[in-house]
Formats: structure tokens, C-alpha cells, sequence
């Protein structure tokens, strides 16, 4: 073993999401970072290789492509041995929707800033609104969203407002200190991995697609938990444009792998 | 029995307040609009004859003015057979602090508003604040000021706003039905009282007394039910600002009595 495959396997271990991971979430991260065109295809075999040294077991991802297609996030088909999956219409159009928040190098920053506030007790026309529009929500009956207020039938208040400073328990509200946890521990890893890269390195395309699976995921995780907040929302703590800077960094040194390497029967 | 004095005594049922009006409450009007300058004194003889023609008994004058005493609002001594009754430094503070909201012609409209949040279930310190100064409850843990920000030792989310629109429900609890139909009620009561009056009636120093109480003790009680909102927090149908115009207009054809009227053993 060179310390270069040495160092590969410990930046698995390393940008391996510690807690639980969903194998169709992963999945997702992946179809949506290498595979969003229409009509790229991903063979069962290179998905697979591409997995596995995640610690994902053949079996596990059956399963969750099961489910996947169940859902109609992906379709599969069969050229003679070789299984090949692709993004539905649907799948792409989700993927697409977040693409440019995980990927912004400086977040997209709201200009304008408005609360709804609802009269007490009487909250139903908010809660429709917060299901299905990105409001985030300050309170039982006060939600804070940007640019143009939602059509509400003037069952709400609506005032327009520019955040400066918040008290603790609303940043402790929208980002709990285990979102904070899961950011440091992510800047952390990928700030080892980048040092400890050997001069030189070069990844295979499955390397490569492997890292950035573990990289999309994981950030995806992070920076999808809340709507972008007006910068006084966040705690002192918040480590989420350091970690968006380190990840995208490392992203740009491992090259997306090319749809022939993506679709090979391998 | 004289038109005139048939148009002074429809004009003081017209005025006199059709709900239950407390005698100590009326006191309170009275000697803030005539006697707020300090030692200024009104007789005994002299505040019986501008109330009594309200439909208030003496008896009831006696118990209201030992009431005000109690309460520190009043002072009253005696020279000879005559009783004179002032107002306390407290009274006159209390009194004072009003007054401009009363007698503006235009009410003093704040130019910067905010909102106060407190935290769902922790509004111990927004409710402390509302105890000790004039903010508007929005809701249970919502409350808007204005001028700059009471001090909240950062227990509170603080947001500037312009308050451009309010729902009806925001605008039914800032002023409820009954307050107006108060409001309506007092309009069209100044406004019949000034269209009937006959042409160069001059009232006795003690009429006008009469009116003035009863003008500026209705008129407080619409007034001071909240503090001055901003326009788009009033209902459509709010006589506020009319009713204010009406009420002034006839207090300016009332001359306040002079401190020898007021002070008078008759």
C-alpha cells in the first residue's frame, strides 16, 4: 500500500458522514452532482464502485434504487447484462431546484426581508403557507421570508423588516448546536484531507466521483437544514462560509468523471 | 324656557357619556383641563354646579373626591364654610402626561416603529416590558413600539418596520367594535351639538364648564384606549381623526373658566 492509496482511504474514512446515511441520499447527491444532464447514464457496475468504498454494501444500494424508482426520482434500464440508471424529468427538476445553493460559492443573500405574522390562535393560512413556500419559522405564529410576500388573502400581517441583530435563542432555532457540530466536523475533515494530500496525486475518475459523493453529500446536509438567513440569524459560531469555501476548494482538485467513465459496463 | 337654554341642556344629555361613567373619572377630566396649573383650586360650590347638571349627585361628588384623596391625586382644605379642593403634585404629573395625546389637533405620529419577539413560551421579559411602557401587544409574544428599542438584555428579536398594511384581525383587537362605536357615537354627538347651536349663544363660564368636562372626559376615553398606532393598524371605518377635529373645534368655542370662577365659595 503506497501513502498515497493510504491517504485516499483516509479521506474516505475522513468525509464519511459519521452519522447514519441514508444509501438513496447519497445517491441523490450523486445523480445530482455528476449525472443532472439529461441523459447521462450511470451503470449499476460504476455506481457501485463508485459507492462501495463508502462502506455501502451492493445490496443496500439495490434497496435504495428500488426505492428511488418507486419514488420516480430515477428509471433503470438493461442493455444486455449491464443495468443503467438516469434521472427522471421529476428527479432532474429537484436536483436542479437546489444545485445552486450547494454549489454558490458565496450564498445567494436575500435583499429584502419580510415577516408574516399570524393572529394568535389562528394560525392554519401561515402553516399552509410555510408547507409549501420557504418561510422560516420564528415562531408559533411568525415566519420570516424573503424577497415578495406570499399571497396570503390579507389574513396576515405583513411587515417588511432588515434583520441586524438576533438574540441567542433564535440562532440556537435555526441552526441547533448538532447543525453547528455537523459544519465544524465537516470544515475540520476537509481542511485534513486538503493538507494531507500528497504533492501530485492524481484520482482515478472513480477516486474522484467517490470524494465528491462524500464531499456533495455531506455538504448538502449542512447547507440545505435551513433557508439562506440574514447574516445576523447565525450564531458567532457558525462555521458554514468557511466550510462552503474549504468544500468548494476541494471539489474544484477532483474533476467530475466523464459520462463514458459514468456509463461503462465495467 | 328659552331656546337657548333648551340647546345647552340637549346639548349636555347629547354629551354626557351613554355608558356608565365614573364621578372620580370625570373628576380627573375636569381638573385636568381647568385646573392643571399649579394651586389652581376649585370650590366645592363651584365643582357641584359644572358636574350636578351631568345628572351626578352631590353625595356621589363627596364619595369620588375622598376617593381621589385616598389615592393621592387630590388635596383639599377648607376657609370658613368653603371646601377647596387641588390637585396633588402627583395629580398634576399624572394629568400632564396626558395631556398632549388629548388635546393634539393632529395626533403626534411616530416615525419609527419595531417589533419586539420573545421566544414561544419564555415571554416573561416582553410581558415585563409591556408592564412598564407603551408598547402594542400583537400577539402573545409579539409586541410593536416605537422610537428606539426598550432595553431587553438580548432576550428579544428586535425588528425595525414600516407598517404599510394590517389584516382585519390585527385592526378588530387594536380597536375593537365597542371602541368604535365610541368613537362614532362621540363624532356624531359634537357634530349635532355644533350644527344646533343657536347663533350667538354665549355660555355662562359655568356651562362652558359643564360642556368642556363632558367633551374632554368622552373624547380621553376614546383616545387613551391606545397608544397612537400607525395608520394602517386603524380600520377602515376608525372616526378618530374626524371625532378628534370635532371634538377641538367645540372646545374652542367653550372658554375655559377663569381660577376666580373656579375658585369661587358661591
Amino acid at each position: 500500500m503506497t501513502s498515497q492509496s493510504t491517504w485516499y482511504e483516509t479521506a474516505v474514512t475522513d468525509l464519511t458522514d459519521p452519522h447514519d446515511q441514508r444509501v438513496w441520499s447519497v445517491i441523490v447527491s450523486l445523480f445530482g452532482d455528476m449525472a443532472q444532464a439529461p441523459g447521462t447514464r450511470i451503470s449499476g457496475g460504476t455506481l457501485t464502485r463508485i459507492i462501495e468504498p463508502i462502506g455501502i454494501k451492493p445490496e443496500a444500494i439495490r434497496v435504495a434504487l428500488h426505492r428511488l424508482r418507486k419514488d420516480g426520482w430515477i428509471e433503470s434500464d438493461r442493455m444486455g447484462r449491464v443495468s443503467r440508471h438516469v434521472l427522471t424529468e421529476f428527479g432532474r427538476a429537484q436536483s436542479a431546484a437546489v444545485t445552486p445553493r450547494i454549489y454558490a460559492r458565496t450564498p445567494v443573500m436575500a435583499e429584502h426581508w419580510h415577516l408574516l405574522i399570524a393572529e394568535d390562535g389562528n394560525t392554519q393560512v401561515l402553516e399552509d403557507i410555510m408547507l409549501s413556500h420557504d418561510y422560516i419559522p420564528i415562531g408559533r405564529n411568525v415566519a420570516l421570508g424573503s424577497g415578495t410576500p406570499t399571497d396570503h388573502a390579507g389574513a396576515l400581517l405583513v411587515l417588511a423588516i432588515s434583520p441586524q441583530t438576533a438574540p441567542t435563542w433564535l440562532q440556537d432555532r435555526l441552526c441547533p448546536q448538532e447543525l453547528r457540530a455537523s459544519c465544524q466536523t465537516l470544515l475540520a475533515a476537509t481542511r485534513r484531507v486538503a493538507r494531507s494530500r500528497p504533492d501530485g496525486w492524481t484520482p482515478t475518475p472513480l477516486q474522484s466521483a467517490t470524494l465528491r459523493t462524500l464531499l456533495v453529500h455531506r455538504w448538502r446536509r449542512v447547507v440545505l437544514r435551513q433557508p439562506d438567513l440574514p447574516p445576523a440569524f447565525y450564531p458567532p459560531d457558525w462555521a458554514g462560509p468557511a466550510c462552503r469555501e474549504s468544500v468548494m476548494q476541494l471539489l474544484d482538485t477532483l474533476p467530475r468523471p466523464s459520462a463514458d467513465t459514468l456509463s461503462a459496463p465495467g
